[in-house]
């Protein structure tokens, strides 16, 4: 065959790169485990109507078809590869409900394809993070507020910028446009989310399109323009003289949420009351996600509350989660080289070879480290010392051992070939530094 | 929506299910690492020529669709799903072969697809964890034996039946039919290869079919019946009088691997003449698993070495490894009730609700508890005190906390629900038993 290239869309990670993620994974899932959140997977297929009943991700759903199927008839459901983790979630809560216990609360990290124009940050085949809540028939407003703390303590148990996680309430703008005397609040959210594209005078002009007066979407733009760390925020709304029960709710739903984390995490979350997200199917708080230092890549991490994604007849399952775009994230570290490891291999120790018919002995040395948790590997051939460093060099691994030789005296010996010190070391006993023992994230 | 049903084919586990494959895949990976074998992922979908260089699976193969192109002009290249993990990572070992080090080792955990009919144990989508070595130009044979090693240490790492690594060598077959005079090797392989299903006397009729006489399909049935766990099997196979130097050659390679492992791991590997594989890029050692009492669910983890089929031009990665059909395996072990985690939830401990005004209480003796590494849900509602204790009951989680109430007088007390016993403890100080941190495997 000739020499492959990269397909546009599809990152591969170099084993060092794979390494660093493999950790940050790790990570994730300790905090998320630490909360209760239960891991799952779900199949990487859905049926096709399910993936379309969302219009504007739709376009972007890879369908699939069974090479064999194509010269005679398909007997399956026609099928695609999920875009998200959230529309297979609520189809497998609604699918297991009888055997779930609820409130059902579970993190899944999968892969997942768009066939969208590949561009910075925008891959087809990425990596996502989820964390939901769901429960039965209600689902309490206290859980939109813990969502960020996990977030936050997931976040920050990596070597990682800092993360603003900034959040809204869909019945708080959904109220202030209706007390404002709006129509169409869902049409004024769809334009109050270009705002950072836009800019200010668009939005007013598209907001006056939509039917509003010049002194409506300048309210519509004074609410966009408020921020606060706490609950302040909501005297610079009372301040605007809007009214709604909605908008009531709304406010108290965002100040619970804001001042949970601000107890927990101060600096972490901040209402800012421009964030919309465009997907129809939130209904409480939303959340997106800067990483400080690189806020004009967009969120790396966004979500909300969802009332009515999973339900069949009278079985409603309401929900709130928040997905973490580790591809997404990861690729803006690793081209700005800020994350990494201490080294792009498991091991620790490389047992020398002198000769081909001592490998049995340099196995058994190898199995004694293994054996204490170790990763060490044997040399490959029985090449000249020198080699047999160089190939450790190479690799990163920080340890060569040298078996004691039958043709030589003296014992096992064990070399630090960064500082050169060597030292007689017995393979049941030896240890590593601790920071030496697997890579590190850095 | 209608209540979802399951797709055939396409399996997903429960939380508790998913808990046990997650720690399964922890061991099996930590066995990796101690060998030094690093992780990576490559993409899920290949250029559809590329699926297709194999005649056998290339019906199986799923091809992918933008729904987008559907009317327009698709200006990709095909594509299809991997149907395993061999072909990608020949392929990436080709595009980044400078930027690896040889010989690489790396593991692989990931999903593949084949579009197969599905039935017990046969899936459309499942999991596969591979660990493979190549070489540039040339690959010693010691890694032949090392592979064994390294899956009897990950599959013994496993609260699971006993396994059984059938080995053979396809330079033994080949010189042995080579030298016994006949002409289509590859075709005498495909044949032996049927003999579990279709019994000895049919293999001999294929193979008098095939051009072979009466006394050669003897003598391949009589090598085909060859098993030992050291190198008797060579004696074995002496003795049928045949001689070419590919038998002399597959004859040593074979005693090295069943020696190895005999050392290593008494009563892991067998020597065992009939093993052929269907695949025909292997080029020497072949390995087939049985898991014991569950051998006639056939292998669940497999492999071989393979001298040709990463190549570009001049460049030539010879390798061999092996892969564990982890879907498979745990589909068996779930079906008969013999693999579970001890709990279908992270979380240790429910830290009770006096009433909604007391959740940020609750909340800083879950922060203390997870900042100490336990996990720790907060109750969802301030229930009766019998209710929140049925819920953890419910969940399997072990301890509730009763946070000292602003109403009552006395300090947090902890009840473990499953003896009733409660103490007083400090959310600062408090540990759960060792075995109740997390859930394990059983």
């Amino acid at each position: 065959m000739t020499r492959p290239t990269p397909l546009s869309g599809f990152p591969e990670w170099l084993p060092a790169q794979r390494l660093a993620e493999q950790q940050v994974l790790d990570r994730l899932r300790r905090t998320f485990e630490l909360y209760g959140f239960a891991p799952l997977e779900t199949r990487a297929v859905e049926p096709l109507d399910q993936l379309l009943r969302k219009g504007e991700t739709s376009k972007e759903v890879y369908t699939l078809r069974r090479l064999q199927a194509v010269d005679g008839v398909d007997d399956e459901v026609s099928l695609g590869l999920h875009f998200d983790l959230t529309v297979p979630f609520a189809r497998y809560v609604l699918e297991n409900a009888g055997k779930l216990q609820f409130p059902f609360r579970r993190y899944q990290i999968q892969k997942v394809w768009r066939g969208e124009k590949p561009q910075a940050g925008r891959y087809r085949e990425f990596l996502q993070a989820d964390i939901d809540i769901v429960d039965r028939d209600t689902l309490p407003p206290h859980y939109e507020a813990e969502i960020p703390l996990v977030i936050g303590d997931a976040l920050r148990s990596l070597p990682i910028p800092a993360v603003r996680i900034m959040v809204n309430n869909r019945k708080l703008c959904e109220g202030f446009y209706r007390g404002l005397g709006l129509g169409d609040p869902e049409e004024i959210l769809r334009i109050v989310d270009k705002l950072d594209k836009i800019g200010p005078s668009a939005v007013a002009e598209l907001i006056i399109g939509a039917g509003g007066t010049e002194a409506q979407a300048k309210a519509c733009l004074a609410l966009a323009e408020i921020r606060s760390q706490d609950a302040s925020f909501a005297d610079a709304v009372r301040a605007l003289g809007v009214e709604h029960p909605l908008l009531d709710e709304g406010i108290a739903e965002l100040a619970a949420v804001v001042e949970t984390a601000r107890e927990h995490s101060p600096g972490l979350v901040e209402a800012t009351l421009k964030i919309a997200r465009g997907l129809d199917y939130y209904t409480g708080t939303v959340y997106e996600t800067e990483l400080v230092g690189y806020e004009k890549y967009g969120s790396i991490c966004s979500g909300g509350r969802y009332d009515n994604l999973a339900s069949a007849g009278k079985d409603v399952f309401p929900g709130v989660g928040i997905s973490i775009g580790v591809s997404r994230l990861l690729g803006l570290l690793f081209d700005s080289d800020a994350l990494a490891v201490s080294r792009p291999t498991p091991t620790a120790v490389l047992v020398a070879l002198w000769s081909e018919e001592e490998r049995a002995g340099s196995n058994r040395i190898a199995a004694a480290l293994r054996a204490r948790g170790i990763a060490t590997e044997v040399a490959p051939v029985p090449a000249k010392l020198g080699k047999q460093i160089r190939y450790a060099e190479r690799r990163g691994i920080p340890f060569v051992w040298f078996p004691a030789s039958a043709s030589a005296e003296g014992g096992d010996q064990v070399k630090d070939i960064r500082s050169g010190e060597q030292v007689a070391a017995d393979s049941g006993a030896w240890n590593p530094p601790a920071a030496d023992m697997a890579p590190t994230l850095q």
